[in-house]
């Protein structure tokens, strides 16, 4: 029980959160932290990039295991995860946009865990425009436990578990696993392939690995510009199947599922497959994507908008 | 003198800013805004990249522009800038840092205008630790006016003038331009070169034209990894010659002016000079860098975190 009694935020000021690091809400289940769209977090189309929103989830997931004391020394692992080298790894990934928020838009983010399966911990985030309540985005992780030094996937230890149960909110997926299996894409199946992709120095965290959040942006390398300018990404599904690190050079793979490049005309939705792999040949990262045409067609404005002028 | 009645922020919220979208302060000639530095933000050192502080000073101008009242439909032109199909480009940009802020600091970035030359308006930058005051960085650009459909540069018009001119704040720039030329790099004097770099997707900004920000990442592509890992960023000089589109593609040079990979072992200052130009040579983007070496080796504690925890 003196988990309970532990529950209380560390910080005082989070309950209050002047400086928009988030806070504890739903009786210290939820985490809630809001963002303000930022200039430089939007792309052509004047709305935040499928990137900047998992950036947001990265953030939020890392500052709810902060402030309910359980970070140790690490991104997310606990006290008890760290004094046994565990580490979180993030296996698959389900993120449905209704809404792009654009530059100003506050976004406000509520974050939760849930147990999934014997020994995963799912994590859920429902994102709403924070003016109006509109929900924008809704996403769904399961994560798993590695061992760090080994690298071979590990069971919960029961004090971790310990740790963590007593702020698991289990209230239900709010992304429905549709259970459809990723297919593997190779050179015959593949409809776009884009070579010779490498992290730049920037792109690589803390632990000089890729982040997750980085790999997004690869895989839509491969995607035919002519469906980035008329659809926006509505759904994407990802399943993260290996590491890759700084001297890593990529392939990204992209099959049209349906819909396809000759119905651009005609303004339908469009499914597409990915596969970011090693040159080896080795899986990093199965994708699939769903798009849907975009609303209006902003680029008289978009035109006249310089890029330098900031 | 219909500028000074209008001069109160239209928002009367700017003036406590509940959603950290920043406010006016020194009379109404600096605006000032807090950003906590996020998870997302910082690369594999623990602090907040180069990118991440431009991206900072890009936001607050933008932001100020728009709290004044005098965002046109545009990124950064005033209404009168608009009428005549007037945009900013930066021509010189030049950054000081004296420390780098870390996950959770929360940094206060105040910034204001002031006039350069005849044709000119310079902004200037001033960010501190918000905790303690501490000064991180110091920034100061220079734009001028261009017609973004003949792309010749403008003088800067009457009416333009009236609109800005009262917000000017001649404070002297935070950081004295030492008046050093940046040399022409070429395949001769080069150290290193690094081609075929192209711009992603989601380089693009409203203007589908990349964002200067996105250029310094191409600028350290040719900086040796021997010096990204035993040094740290402490100056750049940027001198932006030309546009770069979505088709471009890029190759970056890097000479070694002084210190030198031969001396990194002794831990010196470095200084390196930066081409970035145009497969076909034209030049996009000259720059100066300094480099001091990182305090404290904090490469073990790196080691031990994970990229997939999030």
């Amino acid at each position: 029980q003196w988990m309970m009694l532990d529950w209380k935020p560390r910080r005082p000021d989070m309950l209050i959160d002047p400086l928009g690091l988030g806070k504890i809400v739903q009786d210290g289940l939820v985490f809630r932290q809001n963002f303000s769209i930022r200039s430089y977090e939007i792309g052509a189309d004047r709305t935040a990039s499928i990137e900047t929103l998992m950036n947001h989830l990265q953030e939020t997931a890392l500052n709810h295991v902060k402030t309910v004391g359980l970070l140790g020394d690490g991104f997310g692992s606990t006290p008890e995860m760290c004094k046994r080298n565990l580490i979180w790894v993030v296996t698959r990934m389900q993120i449905l946009v209704h809404r792009y928020p654009t530059w100003d838009d506050v976004v406000q983010v509520d974050t939760w865990s849930s147990s999934s399966g014997r020994n995963g911990l799912r994590r859920d985030w429902l994102v709403r425009d924070y003016r109006t309540g509109e929900t924008l985005t809704r996403a769904s992780s399961v994560m798993v436990m590695m061992n760090k030094v080994t690298r071979r996937l590990s069971k919960i230890p029961e004090e971790v578990r310990g740790e963590i149960w007593p702020f698991l909110f289990d209230a239900g997926p709010v992304v429905a696993d549709d259970g459809r299996k990723l297919p593997k894409l190779d050179d015959n199946t593949a409809d776009y392939v884009r070579n010779g992709l490498a992290p730049r120095w920037h792109d690589l965290d803390v632990n000089q690995h890729v982040n997750n959040v980085k790999y997004i942006g690869w895989i839509l390398e491969s995607a035919p510009p002519a469906i980035l300018e008329s659809h926006e990404l509505s759904a994407i599904t990802l399943e993260y199947r290996r590491e890759c690190d700084r001297d890593s050079v990529l392939q990204s793979l992209t099959a049209i599922a349906s819909g396809g490049v000759g119905h651009l005309g005609n303004a339908g939705e469009i499914e597409c497959q990915h596969l970011l792999r090693l040159e080896d040949g080795a899986e990093i990262v199965r994708a699939r994507t769903e798009w849907r045409p975009k609303q209006g067609n902003s680029f008289g404005i978009i035109g006249q908008i310089p890029a330098e002028s900031a």
